[in-house]
Parts: C-alpha cells; structure tokens; sequence
C-alpha cells in the first residue's frame, strides 16, 4: 500500500498525523509514523489498517533509507537540526519533504540540486513560521492589488495560557512549548529590525526592556523583537516599507520582569556551577548580586511589579535549589518548569497579530488583523493545531501535485497560501481584521 | 657564540631586548631577536657584535627549527596564542623558555613532558600576571610568617595615562596597550570573585556597573573584576580567605561610562555591519536606541557625567564613521584609536594595588600596598618596562640555572620572586606599603 512518512511523533504532531491519515483512508494511503519514542501516538491514536507506528534511529541507514525509498511523501517534525538528515535522503530517492522549521543555511544550499530534480522542499509550514507568512502575505497582496502602498509592517505571535487559567501566576504565561526554547530566546546574536527607515540593533541584554504593546480584542499584549525581522524583507515584497519588526507576545508585565532575571544573569547558558548540595535559591540570586540580594531592587532599578515576580517563582526563598550542577540557564529551566506548569485542565492559547499600515488614494490606513485560537485540551493544544494543521495542507497540495514551484522553498507562494489558509479557516483558523483610516 | 633568543620585537620588548643584551655582552652571549617585523628594534638599538635581529616567519620550520635548537634559552613575547608553537621546538630541543603570558591549557598540558626532560617553561613573567602574583605572595609569606591570617585578597592593576597627560579627555584614559583588548575586555564568559564567603558571578553586560574604589596616594581609582579571580587560590594559599577578587584599574568615573557604551551593544563583536559610506557616528548610535538617539540618556538611565564622556568622543555628531564594514567593537575601537591616542610628549602610568586584611595576635588590620610607575618617554613606558624587566630578571635566572622548580610554572616561587622583586627594586619599580589597625 502506498503510504505517508512522518518523523517526530510528540505532542506537536498530534493534528499533522490525525488529518494526514483521515486523508489518507479516504484515498487508500498508509500513513507511518516513526520516532525513536512512539508512546504518545500509540496511547492517543486507535491502530487501523491505514496507521503505523515504528520506532526508528534515523541514524540507521538500513531502517531509514527503505522506508523513504518507498514512500509517497516524507514529513519531519523532529528537531530543527535533524531535517537535514532525512533532506538528503529524499535528495537520493526523488522524495518531496515537507517541514514546520526555519530553512537553515545547510538546507538552502540543497536547492539547487532539489530544483534540478524537479523536487519541492517546502518548509516554515507551521504557526510561526508558517501561518505568519501566509496571513500577512495575503493581506500585502489585497493592499496592493488596490492599488495602496505599504508604509510599516509588525507581525508579532506568541504561545500562551488561555487568560481563564493563568491562576495566580503573575507571570500570567506557562510552557506551552518547548521550556529550553523560551529560557534562551534571543540569544546567540543581537536582534535587528527597522523603525521609520532607521535600522535597529538590539543586543541580547537589552531585548526584554522596550515592547511594543498591542490591543488585541480588548486584551493588552506586549512583544519583543526576534532575531532578524529583515530577512524576509525581499520575499514580502516590503522593500520600500519603513518599519519591519517580527517578534514574539507575551502578556503584560511579562518582558520588563523577565528583563530582570536577563540583567541579573540567570539566563546564561556557558558557565557551568556546580553548588553545594545544599544552595537554596536566594542563595544563587546572591551570587548575581554584587551588593548582596537584599539589595536586588536597588541593583536592577526594577518596578514593584517585577519585584512581585521574581518573588513569586521562589527565587528569593530559602528553599533548595532543583539542580546543583549545571549552568544557570539550566537552574532556572528547573524552578520555571515547576512554576509555570500547565496544570491537567488548563488550556493554552495561541496570538498572532499583523499590524499594517498603508497609504491608498492619498489616505493612510491601519490595518490591524489577528488571530486567537485556544486549545481544546491539554494534549489538543492551539500549538499542536497552529503547527500540524498547515503541515498536514502543505503535504496534501505537494502529493495531489498542486505546487508547481520547485526547489527549497516558504509557503509564500499564492498557490500554496490561498488553499491552505482556505482550509485553516474551516478548521476556525481565522484572523480578524479591522481597519481604521488614520487622520 | 651562544645567543639568547626572543621573539617578538613589538614595543613591548623595549627592556626586555635592552637588559638580556646588555647582560649577555658581560657573558660574551648574543642577543638575538626575530619577529615578521623588526622596523622598531632596528631603529632604536645600536647594532653591535652581541646584536642579531632576523625577520622570520616562525611557521617555516627550516627557519626556525636551527635558531632554536643551538640557542641558550628561548624567550616569547609574541601574542599568547603562539607560545605553544614555540614550546613545542623548546620541547623538542630541551631548552627553557619564558614568557609573559597567562598559562593557557594547551601550555599546561605540556607540563608532564617538560618535567620529565627537566626543562623549565616559565610563564606569566611580565606586570599582570607577573608582577602581581610575585608581589602578592610576598606579602602573603611576611603576613604567614608573623603567624597573621589572610582574611580578604583584593588585586588590581592597571595601565594608564600619566595624571599629568589627561588633557581634556574626561575619560582620563588613553590607550597604552593594545586597543582590541581594551574595547572587548571582560568578553567571553562571566567574571567570578569571592566576596565575604560568598561567591559572585557577574555577567558581562553588568561587568562595569559597580566597582571598587581605592585610594592611593591621595588618587581616587576604580575597578572592575577580571574574568576569574578564584583560579589562583590555590597556588596563592588563600583556601580559608573569605574574599578575592582581581581586577583591572581605571581611573574615577571611567568604568560607569563604560558601562552604558556595553549597554547599547557597541561593543558587540560578533554582528558584522555593512554600513552605506555616508553613515555618521549619530546615526550608528541611533541604531542602538530603539526610542531613536534622542533619548539615549533616557533609555540608559544614565547621569550627566556618562553623557558627557559619550559626547566627548563625538558618538553623537553627525561626522562620518571611521570604518562602515566591520563590528561595531571594531568601529568603536577606530573612533577611539583616535580620541584616546596616546601624544608623542604623553607619558604612561602603571598602577598596581594589593589590599589586605589580615588577623594577627586576636587584632585585624588592613595592609595597602601599591605601585605607581610612570613613563620615561612615548617608547619608554611603565608598561614596557614592567612586562620587559620582570621577563629578563626571570629569563637571566632560567640561563644561570637558579630555578630548580622543573615543568610549566608561574612565578609563584620564592627562588623566583625574591630575588627577581629585589631588582625590580633597583629599577624603582617599588611597592609603598601602609598598614592600619582596623577596629
């Protein structure tokens, strides 16, 4: 039987794989599933004659290489560094690949040889990215088919709590994502965008101090800018457009505090410690200040409101730290995975926000489009959803041959975002938008 | 005839070149100095029969390998990250060696197969580290010897502008020393000290903010830690006191407005900017303030004394950048090769400090030690003379077979540092010392 392959089988496949299957019966197409750990599929998914599940090291040629060979189509959803791996097989065996991950450097230089093969690569076909660039890109191609001229363009998103179970979390944010991903965001590089023709640079220890704030609905968030907002200046077509920031949400108060635990130092993922067995954690935040953590406010010249936050993640308390070996980045993953756990019944929440302003007929508009999306359980998350579903679109229009764009490539094409954003929105996918002439 | 052998012929060898030659001609030995560049030893010394400057390319073996091999001793002045290719011909060649560097872990490595041989590879000889370790442990032995108990270990030192040459530079600081290493101290990881039993752990980003402030001889400086100040507790002796720390001197209100130019970013040496040619130092500036440079002082919090400094070197005119590709660590330090350029009548000034507290028959007291070396002349600086003098006397006690101590070593050794501390005497490089009864 024909079949489907998907790598990566946690929790963020769970909607990739239930609609790649319902498809798949429909059209007599297996779908297999592999990873080195399948737990989690085989407890959500009931076995038929169209689902497999085979737990694999991908690192083994003999088991991998058959199974791709034989394939319709291959899916990763394993960790970003990984699609390379499975890209180059699928290289060899004349394979389309379809990813959720930003096209990586390695992966580019593989577009080439995919185009002379007649092969499609398509990646950054998830939430962020993915839906950001087939949202906004649709809205660029309506203003512009009217003729109007874009001036500024934000996009911002970000993987929340659902506001109903924030609790008395005054962080008012829990994991709903990858822990590790959100200790580290920003590092590695300054942040760069560009405000009012002017090129902005923004180094790590800075990144948290200045958001920009947004009325979504009523509900104020705030963001922080992502690594290079301008790399996907050329293909939005945004060259003569002044202002380009992409970032990520959280909700208020949340940057200015988390700045605090970034000028401390607790965020730092080089310096190994390795405590006494008995170091609490008022003892640790000790070591990150100078004068003493008594006087930590006075140190990082913070608010009250931020203050009330470290406090209320222990980190002033006598209590024991949860590791004592290991880099404080690494403590401190610790403590936020206790504290900003996302409890059995609570619910997550996905923001996406496009905020454009344009000129039309000598008048400036505002655009301001988004999307709120929460989840349905704790396994049936807006992030699994935001992520598989766009997936699961993108692998159909490449196996029904809907794409004729060939090589490495993002989902800015019309032929692929018009159905896919199409079908999102029968699945509730759906952006708002108001506009607003501005004076 | 015999020769000793250096490398490297910067302006750092000045009296290093000039003290082994005039000992050597005593001893019928030739001083021989190779380097890519020997333009500056050419034209300050008096060629002689005891004279011998090659230009040579220390990778072409065939160049290198004789030179060593039928040398007496082998002294490196070049950058640190050549020692080992020169310890590894002195390894091979059984000769000793000297340098002025810190012990990197590759160095140390050879310490077994040195000891073994019986050879000598003498390191950390020159001002900081050199002067301060043999100064240190001086005192520490005196204090040991009287039966005292060393309670807190402050070090400091560094290199200035004679007090005389500030004009008016509100930074009171002029390079002296290599410019690069200057603009990316403290780069690379967290310093660590030890503060009153407790251990402390600053970033870079907060490095500069809070100093230590000393006073010597009426002059009021401040300074920041070095990168680890605790890996010498050892070889120091210092396991039971309750506070080290190391750092690097400046004068009074230079660290503060340091800090807010590490603040924006400017120092950042990683982003590579491909600047338009007509870009001025005001809109390089304005990159780094996301609110735009209007409001630089807001967004750094920062006093009017830090502005003033920042306004001094022009970051916030509208004149042309020096450079328009590189970091911006790299035009930071082309703007300040300029502002902080040493004039051909300017005089240096190296200022070490060791300050103790001490317990001794139930009482506490407190012992200041320091040195205040200025310039001769622009080629004749305190620095050249404190890293060149240490490394010949050092060098000197190497050839005479003084030093039974075998293996990769630091001058920690009383053969080494006595009588190496007592000729520095006689050249007036002279520590003053004041001890105070603490109530």
């Amino acid at each position: 039987m024909k079949y489907f392959l998907i790598f990566g089988a946690g929790k963020s496949s769970l909607f990739l794989i239930e609609h790649l299957h319902a498809y798949g019966k429909s059209k007599q197409i297996k779908t297999v599933v592999c990873d080195k750990d399948i737990d989690f599929v085989r407890t959500i998914f009931n076995l038929d004659d169209f689902f497999e599940f085979k737990q694999l090291d991908i690192f083994k040629s003999e088991d991998l290489e058959p199974l791709i060979k034989n394939s319709e189509i291959v899916v990763s959803l394993l960790p970003a560094h990984l699609h390379l791996h499975i890209a180059k097989y699928c290289l060899n065996h004349n394979k389309n690949l379809c990813t959720a991950s930003y096209i990586s450097d390695e992966m580019q230089q593989l577009n080439e040889q995919a185009k002379q093969k007649g092969l499609i690569f398509l990646n950054e076909m998830g939430l962020d990215p993915g839906i950001d660039h087939m949202s906004a890109i649709q809205l660029f191609d309506d203003i512009k088919y009217k003729g109007g001229e874009i001036q500024s363009f934000k996009s911002y998103c970000g993987g929340l709590v659902d506001d109903d179970c924030e609790g008395d979390n005054p962080w008012r944010y829990k994991f709903t994502w990858n822990p590790r991903n959100v200790v580290l965001a920003g590092q590695g590089g300054c942040a760069q965008f560009l405000s009012n023709h002017q090129l902005k640079i923004l180094p790590y220890h800075q990144l948290f101090k200045k958001q920009d704030v947004f009325n979504i609905d009523g509900q104020i968030l705030e963001g922080y800018p992502n690594r290079d907002s301008l790399i996907y200046t050329k293909a939005y077509g945004l060259e003569k457009t002044s202002t380009i920031i992409r970032g990520t949400l959280r909700k208020q108060g949340f940057c200015s505090a988390w700045q605090q635990l970034v000028s401390l130092g607790l965020t730092d993922n080089h310096k190994i410690l390795q405590l006494d067995s008995k170091t609490t954690c008022r003892q640790w935040i000790n070591m990150y200040c100078p004068m003493g953590v008594e006087s930590i406010q006075e140190y990082l010249s913070c608010n009250d409101e931020d203050m009330a936050k470290i406090k209320w993640l222990g980190l002033l308390d006598d209590s024991l730290l949860p590791i004592f070996k290991g880099t404080s980045a690494e403590i401190l993953e610790e403590i936020l995975k206790t504290k900003w756990q996302l409890m059995p019944n609570d619910k997550d929440m996905v923001v996406m926000i496009h905020e454009i302003t344009y000129q039309l007929n000598n008048k400036l508009y505002e655009l301001k489009s988004f999307l709120k999306l929460k989840g349905e359980t704790q396994t049936r998350t807006a992030m699994a959803k935001t992520v598989g579903l766009p997936l699961a679109y993108g692998t159909i229009l490449l196996y029904e041959g809907k794409i004729k764009t060939k090589g490495v490539i993002m989902p800015i094409f019309k032929e692929i975002y018009q159905p896919v954003l199409e079908q999102l929105k029968h699945q509730g996918i759906d952006f708002q938008e108001v506009v607003n002439e501005l004076t």
